[in-house]
């Protein structure tokens, strides 16, 4: 066995320059949403040339709208696929899902880039660009870890199942619509960017939206309205005031470091068509944190009954409440136990690569493990290279030492999860 | 005189009708910005149908762009021109200017409307419509108060000068035009929506654009980012007690019975992008009102002291200073004595129609009077039959009798001001 992952180790090490090469071009194809082809053409020309079994299909929403976790405001899936590649095994293993999402979130300001945002650019060790950290890093060293196996010649007996599904960001349709073709396995790792910590449970979050009324005035006479912004103000307060009685509660010591374990992320506002006028409505946007331990319905019903609480105490939306509206993106909570096999084999295997023992936590954010588990039932890790706190920012980048060692994690990992035909 | 009087009111009473109708078809031509063309097109044919004096432009940019009144971020004027129609005295008269503007603000969020913003919609006396206050009403009782005379074969000494100009809800371009057009006179009325008060003084505005940084994250890690709208709800509160700090030292008896003189109105925001992104940048934009005693440099100076303060207090803006843009909308304020004979003889005509005092203030809002007497040289009165609650909201409407009275009123104002040629 030491053979294998001597062998394993070598290749990788020697094709450092092949798998940053990868996912730089991976990250030079914009993949927001709706434009995740290109991107895709990449892994799928890849897997092609592993001799993957490939399956490649446009997900059709009709057979995923019925599903209660299909949760998804897009209608259009034409032209950019689903891609599931497969490395059959000989027969007798543990099989495991290996799952990435393709999809990138919006740039934000572009003036806050230092380069292009889709340069990938290099510079001390740090590949730079959207996606770069969330999560096409992570999907990158899984393919160095597949390429690593066929390469040595090394046959697996369970089956590798890799994974690049769009739609993560939005509510993971992607997933779901995998999990209903019928991809289920004995564990899964997803490589989403956890800083090379290790996430058994993973918080569930899902999207609101809260319509907040005003009356409309000349801004000279605004006395005559009612700021639908000021009235906005009362609500992200309110807000605030719930995220800090909801994270009081949570004691699990797996969310010890994590400042703030499910947080209420107030992500848009957008309020008034005129500078000179009262705004009539103003709408928030947001993301709500769920506990490994609650559900979406209880944590729903949290907001709900602070709203009711304004709606009450408030004068103006006793006559016109607040609403809210779950849109968009949800994300079922995970929850593995610390002491699943697959922890430990994934806690093993980093141990020999790092030399040092891996930090448990559960996850600050919802992943598409939420799915894989609870409607795939099938275990799910999450762990990768990239680094949380630039997800989502700009200049987003991953260091490339941390995404040589995951591939080689993850690689030893798959030798002994779906063990070596010899 | 008094036979001149008693025909003009006749005929007034006798064309009620006839005035409802050109309100209502001036109410149904939408004529929000860029699309002023075809409610002028109705003033055009009104004018020419009374024999008026046709001065029909468009306004040329690069003529007015070096002006330190113009303001005005509208690149083209093609399509939409300004109108004047002069009705010329016999000679010897003081002549006069009767201002109003076309366009008219957006109808905000339709769903608030009873009726299509654009109906002309009758009821109970009201015509309902985006710009049946603000100010197509004031605009109606002018082209009334101008047709009584002709109609009835009163001949005045000085000239009348009937202006419908554009940009005034965005800065004045439009009067500024004609002022620079060589259009002055020995005294103004702007039938602006008053509620039939009589408004010696006018509040000056202008507009600000405030640039608020943060720092992307995502979501789940939001603790990681620095979210702009957390940030900009400080700057909102610092806008709220700049407001309530200025108004104290407002003390003209003119602004007793208004709550707020000079008030702050933030009328939009816009943050973020992705609900469960951490927003980076947020933009507040609003209208400052500046008082007939000051001048528009102390009231933007008094903003960036607050801005400055918030800039010290607070860590991040220390790094990430707010910014601040004056943009788009700037009215100049207004300050006409109140025994100006202008101010004594429309108020004369008041009381001989309404039989009381009329109610003497300042305006609670800035209007192109500002132009008109700054720049033009021209002493301005702004008095009008709308209503100043429903400007710029929903459901805005008219009170036709107001109307009918406004019209009378002004109407005999032009007799004795400009005085009847025997």
């Amino acid at each position: 066995m030491n053979n294998h992952e001597e062998l394993i180790k070598q290749w990788l090490k020697d094709n450092r320059a092949r798998g940053t090469r990868f996912l730089q071009i991976l990250v030079q194809e914009n993949s927001t949403r709706g434009n995740e082809s290109s991107a895709q053409a990449v892994i799928i020309e890849k897997c092609r040339q592993l001799g993957l079994n490939l399956d490649i299909w446009e997900i059709d929403r009709d057979e995923l709208k019925e599903h209660e976790a299909f949760c998804c405001d897009r209608q259009g899936f034409e032209g950019n696929p689903n891609v599931v590649a497969v490395l059959k095994g000989t027969g007798g293993g543990k099989s495991i899902i290996l799952n990435g999402h393709i999809d990138v979130v919006p740039v934000g300001d572009e003036k806050n880039w230092e380069h292009d945002p889709f340069s990938g650019h290099i510079e001390c060790g740090k590949l730079y660009g959207r996606g770069s950290t969330d999560m096409k890093g992570g999907t990158a060293a899984l393919i160095m870890a597949v390429e690593a196996i066929i390469a040595t010649g090394i046959k697996l007996k369970g089956d590798i199942i890799f994974q690049s599904v769009i739609e993560e960001e939005s509510g993971g349709a992607g997933t779901l619509a995998a999990v209903l073709r019928g991809y289920q396995a004995d564990g899964a790792i997803i490589p989403e960017p956890t800083g090379m910590k290790i996430f058994p449970k993973q918080q569930g979050s899902m999207w609101f939206r809260i319509n907040v009324k005003g009356r409309a005035a000349h801004g000279g006479t605004r006395y005559e309205g009612i700021s639908a912004i000021e009235k906005a103000v009362l609500v992200i307060q309110k807000l605030q005031q719930l995220e800090k009685n909801r994270n009081i509660k949570i004691t699990d010591p797996l969310f010890n470091s994590i400042p703030i374990p499910i947080p209420i992320n107030i992500g848009k506002i957008n309020s008034g068509e005129w500078p000179s006028s009262v705004p009539d409505l103003a709408v928030i946007e947001g993301r709500m944190g769920v506990s490994p331990e609650e559900t979406i319905s209880a944590a729903r019903g949290e907001m709900a009954a602070v709203l009711d609480e304004l709606n009450q105490q408030d004068d103006w939306f006793q006559e016109n409440p607040l609403g809210i509206e779950w849109f968009g993106g949800r994300w079922l909570p995970g929850n593995l136990e610390v002491d699943h096999p697959l922890m430990k084999t994934l806690s093993e295997s980093f141990v020999e690569i790092k030399g040092e023992k891996p930090v448990i936590e559960a996850s600050p954010w919802g992943t598409d493990g939420g799915i894989l588990s609870n409607v795939g039932n099938t275990p799910v890790v999450v762990f990768g290279p990239g680094i949380t706190a630039t997800a989502h920012d700009a200049n987003e980048h991953i260091l490339l030492e941390d995404l040589f060692a995951a591939s080689k994690i993850i690689a030893l990992t798959l030798l002994k999860w779906c063990e070596v035909s010899e």
